[in-house]
């Protein structure tokens, strides 16, 4: 499993990934399931990827036109002239690549499938973020469905729902993912730290690299831990059921 | 979808269920989930269920005998010695009509299955809960594991997880319990008020009827509204990650 989380707010965009992938509670691994490209002051694009590890692989290298020689390399991710076409080419590519997965003359398989969060800016149009579907269609996000979620979105939704709010700094928005993803942690065995991390600040068009938050993170513990005192001072505060 | 939640504290057991029924978005109904017997002084059984509403209502009916005319009347359930054989008839019980639903020379299929919590006391041993798998199979509660959901479990999970303690009294875990149905209502609109509610005392054998909380009743609404605001202060409390 995975949980990746991608959020709007007035400030720019946030996404947030785990990074345990796993065939079985015996068999897993840290891998980055965050990738992103990059034109000063032009364009930042950044891809998330849940599902069949193959399939996203797969996927990421074909948008780096690995399968071609490296001098002849020129994705055509950094010459899409909106981010809509940048939804458009990620879906082809991912449908493209099940379909290859799919055993000959059967529809595509369940067990190949992957969905994407693809997000970013491209010079003259504001910042957006659309979820890619397996099938190759997608969504985009607007003032009121403000995030996306992939992968084992349910346990860590409630307290998104509740708590975003448009006017929050990067550093809440954080917080608040953190608090998200931790409670993802706690309860499903198939998400798990480190967390990468990566900001855009609107207009900024910068390529700075993802931030990895690891589970010895002192403000990640500190999180962690006090998140269930703070919520038994906030569960004592609201009124008793008179039975 | 359905959410049910048992829970055993030092004080004793309590049950809540939703009701809402659908087989669609265009297709819902209030639909009672939770079923109790009880021979005053003796023992106290409450059921639980979730998933398909013709196998669970058909099982509960031939848990009551509904099968034999009214005078001949006497549900075994009545009368097993110990609440492990309860546990086991009602997994039988939900088997066989699973299987009498399936196809014809099929192995039993996904859409008649069903899910089941039963708990209660019967004199002579302690209060306890199992829950039945559609297989006819169940596991118990213990100290470790001291909840178990049914339905849509994932969106009110880690709520439980960080507040459970097993002081609490029935007061707050009423509350408790008021706060994770919110969080599944406001996540999955196949689940839904209003909520029914049962609460055994140790060793009180007693037969009260079941207590049905709408969402007109005004703590549930005060703690629905409520929560959010005092998420946000448990929120401020921790701190920003700075970045």
């Amino acid at each position: 499993m995975t949980y990746c989380v991608a959020m709007r707010t007035n400030s720019g965009l946030i996404f947030m990934s785990d990074t345990r992938t796993s065939a079985g509670v015996d068999s897993f691994a840290v891998t980055r399931k965050m990738f992103s490209w990059a034109v000063p002051n032009e364009r930042k694009i950044t891809i998330m990827t849940a599902g069949n590890l193959a399939t996203t692989q797969s996927m990421i290298s074909l948008l780096e036109e690995r399968s071609k020689a490296v001098e002849e390399r020129d994705p055509s991710i950094l010459h899409q002239k909106t981010m809509f076409q940048v939804a458009r080419l990620v879906g082809a590519t991912l449908r493209e690549v099940i379909a290859d997965s799919a055993p000959s003359g059967q529809t595509s398989n369940d067990q190949f499938r992957a969905s994407v969060i693809v997000g970013g800016q491209i010079k003259g149009s504001p910042p957006t973020v659309f979820m890619v579907y397996p099938e190759g269609n997608f969504i985009e996000i607007t003032d009121d469905t403000p995030f996306f979620q992939i992968g084992e979105t349910k346990y860590g939704k409630p307290i998104l729902v509740r708590m975003y709010d448009p006017e929050m700094n990067f550093e809440e928005v954080v917080k608040l993912l953190l608090i998200s993803f931790d409670s993802t942690v706690k309860s499903n065995l198939s998400v798990g730290p480190p967390f990468d991390l990566e900001i855009y600040r609107n207009d900024s068009f910068l390529s700075e690299p993802p931030k990895r938050i690891t589970d010895a993170d002192p403000i990640y513990k500190t999180i962690s831990s006090n998140w269930g005192e703070a919520l038994k001072e906030a569960f004592q505060s609201l009124p008793h059921y008179n039975l």
